[in-house]
């Protein structure tokens, strides 16, 4: 695909592992374990995979040290950030590979400033005071509101809109479609009408963050909207004003946090996920699919269902709740037993009142 | 931040309320109580939130008249209005402050008609008989299909799609990457494939609607999908074709209505709430996060959960639900005492018919 | 609307039903039965409908052969696919109805082919070596990525995004705002940061599929994210990385798909459902609207609810749920009951004992 081509020793050695086998064996494309083909490498992270080997077409293997396999292979303990490495040899991406410089057709304001090598695609607009940080490249269809602070590094896909004044770190992606810094959802009905609250607060995007194709990061009321250094957000999501998702966190696809929500370090939101408003997640919390979280988290739990409870009590709640028929019968059983009981209990009363 | 100065005298002037304290204190900027610095004016509604007055930094404060504070302050029964009114003051969006006219890479065809004081940004395209109202701005890279009619006053920012015949009402806003008039969803199986249903109705969105961010809002199969005259809609919902929403109703984030559903006036969703094809939801509905209507509600019903219910009921069945290990635990007590009963029961009829 | 004007006898011989009652009845356009006017024709299904024919304003009807009716009609054992058979006469979509070729505007590689009658609208990039099959139209502000392959007579709606070597059949639709290829969503976690995982797969849309507003398909990690023919999208849907969905399939508005989620063919989710990674649907399999899918399915089976269950078992759960608070009565009666019945044994075995 790439038309790059190395030796398995090649990659042994741009990966750091140890090489097992033939060493010479040419590699021209990385695969998972059942597409993989002829001049494939792929990867076996642990010994339960080891089945799958059997039927690969793979030339070689990336490999733990307790998976045994004949294919010439790379062993390390760290198998699978190998088989990132060799995906980074191999990835390509031609459409980020730009021409240096400024479209022609590109919108640049005057007073807008631009690092060393910022690429700009076509069709782009950069506002009025806009900073652009050296080696980014902003590709297609993007709208650079004005005063916005862009590091360096960055890659923004298509159609990205970022209104004025927000701020983005450095090395951070921003996925087609994203739009930063659309006004926060606040109104005060006044008896007759809802009156809009202006959101004169920004968006500030920390370092290293990736954000997926068309999310939504509201702008604060006032103050700030901050998505912290490492966060990696998935496609479809949507941050209120006002929220702080923390540091290492990940907010898997169509997630929707409520305004005011503030998240801890390395938070995990499994798919559809929503946070209510003004509520605090503490650190490493975990949050299942589809899972409601309506009150505080206290850190380290994991969380499921809705309402959110901790998993372990949800599955209860769940297996309990799985058993309900068979409940209704034993006490509706229980009711007769009872009744005939009671029945026979006023039957030797009278017996006995008869004595 | 928007560089405008007032004194508090003035401000109190401007937003209709009374002075207390020192008027002639500076005000630069509008902050919530804890952000706010020097210079910086904030809002305390309630006697409940006096306690944070004590650890703020505001030099003034909006109050309502049950709240004490030393604070320079501008006093008011509507606190939280006179402070929606104090931030439009400091609301400064360059982004929309264009330059008039149209710019020289829009496309505006002949057969359109512009109001007066129209603005249309770069890389727009304005369709066969169009017809944009007065002082309606269009920022960027819109697509505003053939005879759609946008009112007087609207904002349109970049990247928004509106396709042809819909109708947008005055002072309506859409946010970026809104898509507006895409086909509803709908198709008839005729034993081999989905044949696609032509929909051939429009978008008709009323007076002062606001809509969020990559909302999507469907076409009808015929007549209309219609939002009502104040409604206000979040990011990244989904209206399918023949909805109508009323008046002055809220849909939070990611809220999907499917196809013929129809809102009341009044009505709220909160974020990720689904609303069944063709049901009915009366006025002044709410409807709590994550909540899934399968019926059609009368007006005034408070609901949540799946499938949505009376919200007292649903909170009862939770903590029923969450009682369900005790229960099982009872049940089994129970039936043990029960055997015991009838154990006891059946040796004292044994004994009886010995004697 | 259209301006087009049919007799009725015209329309029964477009559409192969036979005529009852004036043939000569001008029709001028199509609505459903409640909208309908003087001019319009509407379509009755079943029976059970003829009520709502009393009060309609339509000129004439499509109708089954079950149902009675005196207005002028067009009888037939298929109605709703003669419907839409008359609504594809009236359609009308001018802005599809682009001029021939390029736009001055679009950029379009040098190494790129296109095929007869491609056409393509203003502010489009179409990228190094791809190439758009014949008839296609790709309307507005849509970046087609380098190597990207598009089939005949496909129709891709304004501000599109497709990246890289991406593939989309004959006959798509893609609508506006669509992204198409983005990365996929994979990091490992290197003890002090998430890693990203390079995504070097692709998308595959196969023919005949169509896609909603704002819905996002990701490219694999490698090998393919693949949509079947025939299949239909609605808005903002998340296909994530190295899915498949079978041919023929629905997914409703917002449904997501977690990463490797394979769907077979006739798959129906309905609105916001959410499907777990890894996991595979049978053929045929329905999944009401919210469902959380956590496990495999076999084909054919109806699920509901989070965790999804078959649906019959689902509504039965919810009964039993809804009569927790009478359970508990129940099962408290029953205490005092069996504590009564205990304390009399005990006060017999006394009294028995003092005999």
């Amino acid at each position: 695909m790439s038309g790059k081509i190395y030796t398995l020793r090649e990659l042994s050695e741009l990966v750091g592992g140890e090489l097992a086998g033939d060493g010479g064996v040419s590699i021209r494309g990385v695969a998972g374990i059942k597409e993989a083909g002829d001049g494939d490498i792929t990867v076996v992270v642990e010994a339960k995979y080891e089945e799958l080997l059997a039927s690969t077409h793979a030339s070689a293997i990336i490999r733990g040290g307790g998976v045994s396999c004949a294919l010439p292979s790379i062993v390390t303990d760290k198998p699978f950030l190998a088989f990132v490495k060799v995906l980074e040899l191999f990835a390509v991406s031609t459409d980020v590979a730009m021409e240096k410089g400024v479209h022609e057709s590109a919108l640049v304001d005057p007073s807008a400033v631009l690092g060393e090598n910022v690429r700009i695609g076509p069709f782009c607009r950069i506002g009025r005071g806009a900073r652009i940080g050296s080696g980014t490249r902003i590709l297609f269809g993007a709208f650079i509101g004005d005063r916005v602070v862009i590091g360096n590094d960055c890659l923004i896909y298509p159609n990205v809109t970022i209104r004025e004044a927000c701020e983005i770190g450095d090395r951070v992606m921003l996925h087609p479609g994203v739009v930063i810094g659309a006004d926060g959802f606040g109104y005060v009905w006044d008896g007759e009408r809802h009156v809009k609250v202006p959101q004169i607060g920004k968006v500030v995007v920390e370092d290293d963050v990736e954000i997926g194709a068309n999310t939504t990061i509201d702008r604060a009321t006032t103050a700030v909207t901050r998505i912290c250094r490492g966060t990696k957000i998935d496609n479809l999501v949507q941050v209120a004003h006002n929220c702080v998702v923390g540091r290492h966190s990940i907010l898997a696809g169509q997630v929707g946090l409520s305004g005011s929500a503030e998240l801890g370090e390395r938070v995990t939101a499994a798919g559809q996920v929503g946070v209510a408003g003004h509520i605090k997640i503490g650190d490493g919390v975990v949050i299942g699919g589809q899972g409601g979280v309506t009150k505080s988290l206290p850190p380290g739990v994991f969380v499921s269902g809705y309402p959110a409870r901790e998993h372990r009590l949800a599955m209860r709640l769940l297996a309990f709740t799985s058993r309900l028929p068979e409940l209704f019968g034993r006490v509706k059983a229980a009711e007769a037993k009872i009744a005939r009981l009671e029945k026979k209990d006023s039957h030797d009363e009278t017996t006995k009142n008869d004595r």
